[in-house]
């Protein structure tokens, strides 16, 4: 059975988020935080990520979008790195630094070569209106948006990755999930998914990245263009 | 306030359903049917849209898609024609008639000028791949993919509405509906959204179409081209 959509992570695996978080931080939060370590204070917030997405994911609320997560944890960051007196609209400008982020270097034109082989959609964590803003800022173009937004939960939950297989309707098989993270892609094998790895060694900036996957994979690449080259586009 | 998405419907609006279902229904039918009125059947299949999907707007079965209500409508259209002796897989390959539709001419172009304004996304009660599959052939690129596979509802619901309001993050009256049917703008009014009725003289075929919004709208446009042109894109 042949591939015949891809469902994408987003976050460290299409876009750069340590960095461009970091800009985004170093730049709004100048005033008040003129020393600030950005690199440490985007992996703060990241390192929030998981556990607000629990609170839903386990059903103890229901669902929110990644927007309001990180507006949330907003303030727990801030107060580890000892700013005080960020305005209301400076924290607000600041939670929309995840929409944007820069795709790595080679993702703009490998996505490109696999639309035309493939049905392509993100199956991110992050809502409509994000992955709209990280595509229209880095010239990517979707077939769909799927994921939380579509699903309405967050991964690994089942729901994304089923939701993802029945809104293209090809058979689990013919539906690939591509993602630089070995959990999302273990998650994905369970419900029957081909799966790709995409190494991105620089994802945690210094702590480096994922640079092999931790399970078998369909297919396993050094970035999305040896993807596209192994997958004949 | 200014407008800053535009959410469409489809059949009808930027895709010519009847002349494409007739197109398809003549060709596969041939072999049981070989005098067809391709068209009326067309129209017949279609007027059983609206009762199909109140089974599920009125909470009577839990959401199907369109193309399973298009499955189950089809016996009886067929019988209505007297067509007999349909082998299930031709019959399947009719329901995928209504992914093989071609845009209004001016759509393209259209659309493309808008997306250098607007964020676009199909507002529609068919299927996510049914969708993906009109703008795959019609060279259509919207930035997500909203309606019946969004929300799980049929259009007059309010969720499709406040939905695509949501799913782009601006507000409803930021947020257009653009629509060849008076009584969609009548529920887009109602939840706020700015509304624009594209006039489509042929949509039905000898039976015409809307030429003027039954309502007052925030713009009324002979063509796509003309909205565009209205929009100053």
């Amino acid at each position: 059975m042949s591939v015949r959509a891809l469902v994408f992570d987003v976050f460290g695996t299409l876009v750069d988020w340590r960095s461009g978080v970091a800009r985004e931080a170093a730049s709004l939060l100048a005033p008040y935080a003129p020393n600030l370590d950005a690199g440490a204070f985007a992996d703060a917030w990241r390192g929030l990520y998981q556990p607000s997405m629990e609170t839903v994911r386990s059903g103890r609320r229901p669902f929110v979008d990644l927007d309001t997560l990180h507006a949330e944890s907003l303030p727990d960051v801030l107060g580890r790195f000892g700013v005080a007196g960020v305005p209301p609209g400076v924290a607000a400008e600041l939670v929309q630094a995840w929409h944007r982020l820069d795709a790595w270097p080679e993702v703009p034109e490998a996505l490109a070569r696999l639309r035309g082989r493939f049905l392509l959609a993100p199956n991110s964590n992050g809502p409509v209106r994000l992955m709209v803003d990280l595509a229209r800022r880095n010239g990517l173009v979707f077939d769909a948006v799927l994921g939380a937004g579509y699903s309405r939960d967050y991964k690994p939950k089942p729901a994304l990755y089923r939701d993802a297989v029945a809104a293209f309707g090809f058979t689990p098989a013919e539906t690939m999930m591509v993602a630089a993270h070995s959990s999302d892609l273990e998650a994905a094998a369970s419900h029957g998914l081909a799966t790709a790895h995409i190494a991105r060694p620089h994802e945690h900036g210094p702590a480096g990245g994922e640079l092999t996957p931790s399970l078998p994979v369909t297919y396993a690449a050094a970035d999305l263009a040896d993807l596209a080259n192994q997958l004949g586009c």
